[in-house]
């Protein structure tokens, strides 16, 4: 394995000059049925249609070539099995193995890395258990009652993740069991998700693998004061996600815990118990186990090396495309689907806390863009809204377009002649094609440019399964990505500096520290601002 | 009232030398008190601190320049008396006035346009005497008990305004009053919203101003049947908004309905009954004229010409700084309180349908860049997300924040000497400087490069009234930079090619016009995508 940056690999020259004309859709027949059918490519059940994208053949044999130099599947691969990838080299950092695919690795008999396969199965196997346990009334109230709500306190990785699959998988919750999310250190949000709750019926999930996350231990210790001024116990009512041996690892203080490990970076967490616990509370063990082998699967497949037949190989390649050769600084991700409401969100954080860097792996600056700034909402609700700047704005906007054929709840209608999975779909492909294609218009103001690309993702239906494959496509491809541009996808030390100044700040003002103040004696521009918000 | 282009601006071009070397933040004391306290507007309760902006007071001179020679307060002024400003010269366009204004102008004795302000006052009246009713239970359900759930059927500027500012707000609520929204033709999102509700006790809120949006009536005919479904009179549940003579306007099938008028867009249509009946319903009538006198007192500050005296123009300029200037593609809006969830969408609708475009006001294409793409989630749980890239990232992105003094709830807990509110403005304050001073340090990694700039807009609480001027100071900001940029920025022409298409999908699929089929022959390209995602 070799790490050679993005701007030393021979493909980015010859791209670099392939970018000056690309592939136009907007002339006559540029979007032929053969095309459409050409540039098609399945993985696990996930149709990619990227004919709308602007590249030829041409243009994607180089794109292969940069994945060949870039050594991404090799680069995955060991990365499955366990290599340290989590380095810059000559300067300290993590120093860490990438294991989120082991937790999913459990349906073959020679797991890639044995060792963090086991330990996955370990804390399955407890889930599974207490699952057992709330089920068959072992683990019950003080009044011995059932739980029905689980509450997971959490941020980032601890949130997003297991937020955005609990709403995509909904449908498919055990009856009487719901799930909230309390994140933001904002006093407000807790307030808002606690109001008309049987708190007890409830049962609280603390994520934070250090056990040290501020915002999460202010949002347990407000939880365990409405339990206490409710008359319940606390102790009864909270379990634990965290690292071993960390301080939220106490019996005395949590009816269980189960455990992360360090190998697994926050934003790649949903599938270990970070998200396993809520999900398996709400849609049942086997339910979550359905969502790791969707991931598992895409995982396997996604050691293809020939892009064209690799969802997430592709579709990494073709970010990389628009963004470092055809200059599109962003990148939207519009699912037509409303159970995806908060995928984009834990996109967002998978993505640009992957990819949102500065340092090659080899330790200098990098000299070409990495990650782009990635959003969305869900369709049909984004025609209404921001589609226009998409059609006609002057900022250029790549799209990934994701659908199913299948609606979960089957609650059809039909309104002239159509049912409403019909027309969203419709509506779907309706959008690919127009901005892709354009229209000339007397009037400028009903002119379309076109050559707005996109990728239609398409899939039976949103099921467990689909969810995990979707994911794993998502995970996979963010890493592919961080390969091309030779840097480390892993870490995220951009986030240090704020937190530090953020501690130096609270010191200040804490009245723990009245009497003490000149220790923490902050520079000139906290003080105005501090006294500008009136926290001072 | 003279339209000039944005390039023919002679501060256009003096700002594009200042560009080449704008203020840098990271010098030693680059961020001074007096900097801090000299770089402050107040407006209507807010504060804008804008020293970690990347200008000077040349720089803001200039700005100043570039809004007097757009005469853009003189056009917000003819705005707001009724002047048609939705029009592009030479060309065919709605060629209407826009009044969104008009509808919070109903507190001076001499409102700008009388007769718009007449027409919102009638509404208001009907309103009060609405919500009247459902206070004394003279309007109840079929046996005789209140109803405590609005439901609101509507997508675009009918969903993200009165679904942003409900969950701003909901902290205000009447006691056993509540909200929900269904916007996608996604069956599953109004199949999910039903899940558990008591049908009885519904009222709901159809609102298109044409009466004819597809996505609304698929859902009003959904939730129709599903009254029907549970031995309930759908004409007993329903109450409408729309245009005057719509097809909406039926005493057969709605209890009441209210009307919106053509001179208000859809996105800046929150303060009329698109958001009033819902706002109404949730906080009672009071509540929201405290919104409307938020707003209302905006539009009258906004009117003054020094953009260091007025936070919606000292924004659109600083904002144009960036974005055409600087080169920034995007920006962040970031609030700093969990309430204000939604806002960041409504925002992205209200500012990138507006800005959008690439026709000038004179008819010709435009050279210059016009509105960013605009995204962002509540603070601090981006911290955990995407805030790497904004700190150590290659694309650099302008942050609005957003944060308020005090909490909604008052529900606080000491953690280590402060409360969760002091935590969140703690950690506001931090990201804000970080951004802009950076940090150098031996290991590249733990480098941050800074210069990244941002506003920080503070008030006091998130109250009925600070939301209408929250929500006024971005609409008019809007509005200002559409002014500089020469665009129509109260149309939307570029979202209706991609419904014309999804229409002639349709019709194809659909089972009315079996044996018509040929009528809506549809293309190749069209085809093939429909096979393929099982649509035919």
């Amino acid at each position: 394995m070799e790490f050679k940056d993005f701007a030393e690999l021979q493909s980015v020259s010859t791209l670099r000059q392939l970018a000056k004309n690309p592939y136009s859709l907007i002339r006559k027949d540029a979007l032929s049925p053969r095309r459409i059918s050409r540039y098609r490519c399945s993985t696990c059940g996930f149709d990619a249609l990227y004919a709308a994208q602007q590249i030829d053949d041409q243009v994607l044999e180089v794109l292969q070539k940069l994945a060949d130099e870039a050594e991404v599947t090799e680069k995955f691969r060991a990365m499955k099995s366990g290599a340290v990838l989590n380095f810059i080299t000559g300067h300290e950092s993590e120093n860490r193995q990438v294991l989120h695919t082991a937790c999913r690795d459990i349906f073959s008999d020679s797991p890639l890395e044995p060792e963090a396969t086991a330990q996955a199965k370990e804390q399955l196997a407890r889930l599974k258990s207490f699952l057992a346990d709330l089920d068959n009334g072992t683990l019950v109230n003080e009044h011995g009652q059932s739980f029905t709500t689980m509450i997971q306190i959490g941020i980032g990785g601890s949130d997003l993740g297991p937020r955005a699959l609990y709403h995509a998988l909904k449908r498919y919750r055990l009856p009487g069991r719901n799930a909230r999310f309390i994140a933001n250190v904002d006093p407000d949000d807790a307030a808002e998700v606690l109001v008309g709750l049987d708190l007890s019926r409830v049962l609280v999930n603390v994520v934070s693998k250090s056990g040290t996350t501020l915002e999460t231990l202010t949002n347990e210790e407000l939880m365990r004061q409405a339990f206490s001024a409710a008359g319940l116990n606390p102790a009864q009512h909270m379990i634990s996600v965290t690292g071993a041996g960390s301080p939220m690892e106490n019996p005395a203080k949590y009816v269980t815990s189960f455990n992360m490990y360090d190998y697994i970076g926050g934003r790649y967490s949903v599938t270990s118990m970070v998200g396993g616990v809520i999900l398996g509370f709400a849609l049942g063990y086997e339910g979550f186990v359905e969502v790791l082998r969707g991931t598992n699967a895409v995982d396997v497949a996604a050691e293809e090396p020939l892009l064209k037949k690799n969802i997430p190989l592709l579709m990494a390649l073709l970010g990389i495309w628009n963004h470092n050769f055809l200059g599109r600084a962003t990148l939207a991700v519009l699912p037509y689907s409303q159970a995806l409401v908060w995928f984009p969100a834990h996109l967002q954080q998978c993505d640009m806390e992957s990819n949102g860097k500065s340092v090659s792996r080899l330790g200098g600056a990098v000299r070409w863009q990495t990650g782009p700034v990635v959003w969305g909402e869900p369709g049909t609700n984004g025609q209404h809204a921001f589609y226009q700047l998409l059609h006609q704005g002057t900022e250029i906007v790549p799209v990934e377009f994701i659908g199913f054929r299948k609606s979960q709840y089957d609650n059809e209608v039909m309104v002239k002649g159509t049912t409403s999975q019909q027309k969203l779909l419709a509506n779907m492909i309706a959008q690919s094609l127009t901005l892709a294609s354009g229209r000339q218009h007397d009037n400028p103001n009903k002119s379309f440019p076109g050559n707005r690309p996109s990728t239609l993702l398409v899939a039976e239906q949103l099921t467990p399964y689909a969810m995990g494959t979707l994911l794993a496509i998502y995970e996979n491809k963010i890493a592919f990505q961080g390969f091309c541009w030779n840097i480390n996808s892993f870490d995220q030390e951009g986030v240090q500096l704020g937190k530090i100044m953020a501690s130096r700040i609270l010191s200040e003002i804490s009245s723990e520290n009245i009497g003490n103040m000149e220790k923490f004696s902050l520079d000139a521009p906290e003080i105005s601002l501090l006294e500008a918000v009136g926290l001072r």
